[in-house]
């Protein structure tokens, strides 16, 4: 077997070895799948694998790569998707009971077909919380993802499958989707990199929505390098789409070796310095040492920012699902249930009071960032906590897990700002990322910073 | 007294003979104080007006004029705007009592700053509707504007006294505010040009809003010319107002003359031919006849449409006023009050719902206008009602007369399209305009065609 269909293997080497014909996406797809087989009976990453589609198109990228066409640059890549992501005949779940009994998508969503466009092999369909109400990676239906690092404990969630599929080195990239940081909270607690790009940069058309004012979808890696790769590859406006921004797509992958001179990289105080544990405060310390970052910039108002993301999330999610809820509440997850019933009460005043605060504090933070190209906060409070576990302590405080795992990821999303979480190495014990948050639609400043700190073996997803 | 100085004058002819010397600003505004003084006691459009600072800035242009320094494409032109709109140093009562305890306003609104770094001279604030929720002109506090046609009868409203002020010839140019048909109903009513431009396109700084996701301010006219005139020296972003595209201005002066060639024009079908009156029919007739339009295009869900702008308008107006609501509710209005309470109880699954479908409607009309580039459509179903009338019949429905002269104009600002009224010669009657609806950000190509049409003499403001 070749290293590139091992575990440890990146979207990049994988791509290199099967476009010059060092491997076959064949025997990397082979690969893929018996890890799956395998390995998902501890990670529980996935509900469904799609082996022979997977087959099958790394059988068409092998006969493209032996009649000399392009190859595209994720050639023979496997790829797995969270299941709020229409994948072509099989009913999209979103992580619910309720959505098994749709009629299959009819066709896969629009990111599977840029990233399978570019060479790239879809194996499955990724576990969740349901309907992406959860940081945690637990889910009543399906059981909960466990985190490949130590499966005691969560993966967080809501796109727990795909932090797990990764981070155990089941497939080496993902797409979750992000809405208050549901792919950095997975990949803070799984150890890998998570990119939430810009709100309206990627196409969601093809995906069962959360919260549609807030909802990102993104991809996630164990290298800095391949979450470049696969998202060059997703860029660009999609009819299909009609909040995916006009911009045309700007590469990040050819500056990305260009290093951290000329960023002007600051620290995130208050709020971010508040309310964390000292290994997530150490984290932070740890990068914006050795990124030299002395500089201290205070975020206004983020604990606001964050109740209004709650308000606007519970809202929209409530009336999204309020049909459901009046013919089908028990067939929810208990965890979900009442969230979902409370956001369908919201009144109109409170929600639209907190739009506009939203757009006043968009404002106010791209001013407050207006000479900062970078700013790390922490990714989460906490490492992993255990599978079960409803309560933690955070600086002498309990509070519970399932809310307060994004205390740091929802004032950033709630804006749009793109963002990567970036994983600290900590031989011996739990992953924790740190958020490399950049200004709007300019994700290429936070993936140079991330691949910085890799390329000094400050940020690493440990081997899988 | 110079012809200039009448109450016909355009703005185009005061700004080009106070700029090559025929008449000076002075003479022309000293004229249109003096015509506020006697005709305003019968329209009531004025509720302030700001006589020292017109002379003021009048001398000023003068002076500069003298100095050889360019004048500005609106030289000497007198206007005055909505009260919802900040002068200097006077409270924006947004047609309220409330408001008048409010401090005077810090500086101009963009737009007024505009107008008159253009060389415009502004000469008041203008009556409206209570907090802009009205189609009827009436105003509890101010007493109703009324119409110059027939003061018998209203100006329509919200921007009642804009229209007022600019048909019975007080001012060439006003500017005005719509959400669901405020510029429009009583450019309609009182027989003048007004523009609703693309949602966004004009800088809202400096106006005390309505309805965050619906608010418009644009200008009405006695010409298409003014109307081109005013709205290129008001384009542009504007750091004040996080709404405001980031587009560059698109001046739509310079085409206005190309005529129609080459423009497809077609006329609203289905929802836009029922429940309005002959007069109303005819009107769209007359115009689609002279402009050669035969086809048809039926826009769907437009009565949707106007359910769903009705709900995010009573929800977002609700949520703004809820304070006064609560502590002030005997000051506001009656004929409002019991519509913003209403508002305020509004669920935010309706609204979220009703924001929803505007975006999937917006696509769905931008794909039916796809080969359209005008739209031709009623503006109002009827010409102006009495003064005092509550009720009317259209196509032998009684309906009340308040919420239904915006049964046309709701549907098409729901989606922000750019929209001229053009009204009609209808000679020993009231007037009535037909909307020109363009696709967004195509201002000019409304503006070209209402030009042609007032060049044809189909359409015209009649002489004040």
């Amino acid at each position: 077997m070749s290293a590139v269909a091992g575990k440890d293997a990146t979207a990049a080497e994988i791509a290199a070895a099967v476009s010059t014909g060092k491997a076959t996406a064949a025997s990397v797809v082979a690969a893929a799948l018996a890890r799956v087989a395998t390995l998902d009976k501890t990670c529980n990453a996935f509900t469904s694998v799609v082996a022979e589609r997977a087959r099958a198109t790394a059988a068409a990228v092998d006969a493209a790569i032996a009649a000399g066409r392009p190859a595209g640059p994720l050639a023979g890549v496997p790829f797995a998707v969270k299941n709020l992501i229409d994948i072509q005949g099989i009913p999209t779940l979103a992580g619910s009971k309720i959505n098994a009994e749709h009629a299959p998508a009819a066709q896969d969503a629009t990111l599977v077909q840029r990233l399978e466009a570019a060479g790239a092999i879809l194996v499955g369909a990724l576990n969740m919380g349901e309907y992406a109400y959860d940081f945690t990676g637990r889910n009543a239906h399906a059981g909960p993802s466990r985190n490949p690092r130590d499966p005691a404990h969560m993966t967080g969630g809501s796109s727990g499958g795909s932090g797990a599929a990764v981070a155990g080195g089941l497939v080496p990239l993902s797409l979750g989707s992000d809405t208050n940081g549901s792919i950095r909270v997975p990949a803070s607690l799984c150890g890998i990199f998570g990119l939430k790009p810009t709100y309206g940069r990627l196409s969601r058309a093809g995906s069962f929505l959360f919260c549609d004012s807030l909802d990102h979808l993104g991809p996630m890696a164990r290298s800095v390098r391949d979450l470049a790769l696969a998202f060059d590859v997703m860029q660009g406006p999609d009819p299909r789409d009609p909040v995916c921004t006009e911009r045309p797509p700007a590469p990040t992958l050819p500056g990305l070796d260009a290093g951290i001179a000329g960023l002007r990289i600051a620290v995130a105080g208050d709020y971010f310095e508040r309310q964390l544990e000292p290994v997530a405060a150490d984290a932070v310390a740890a990068v914006a040492r050795a990124l030299g970052a002395s500089r201290k910039v205070v975020v206004p108002d983020a604990a606001r920012a964050r109740g209004c993301a709650y308000l606007i999330t519970a809202a929209e999610a409530g009336a999204l699902h309020l049909p459901r809820l009046r013919t089908r509440a028990d067939d929810f997850d208990p965890e979900t249930r009442e969230r979902f019933m409370a956001g369908a009460l919201t009144p109109a005043a409170w929600y639209i009071q907190a739009q506009r605060f939203r757009r006043a504090y968009r404002q106010l933070v791209l001013e407050t960032l207006q000479d900062v190209d970078v700013l790390i906060a922490p990714a989460t409070p906490v490492t992993a906590p255990r599978i079960d576990q409803t309560m933690m302590t955070v600086s002498g405080v309990a509070m519970p897990v399932r809310a307060n795992l994004g205390i740091f990821t929802q004032p950033i999303s709630f804006i749009g700002l793109p963002v990567v979480a970036a994983p600290l190495q900590r031989p011996g014990g739990l992953p924790i990322a740190v958020q490399l948050i950049a200004k709007p639609f300019d994700e290429q400043a936070a993936l140079r910073v991330a691949h910085w700190l890799e390329g000094e073996g400050v940020c690493a997803a440990p081997t899988a």
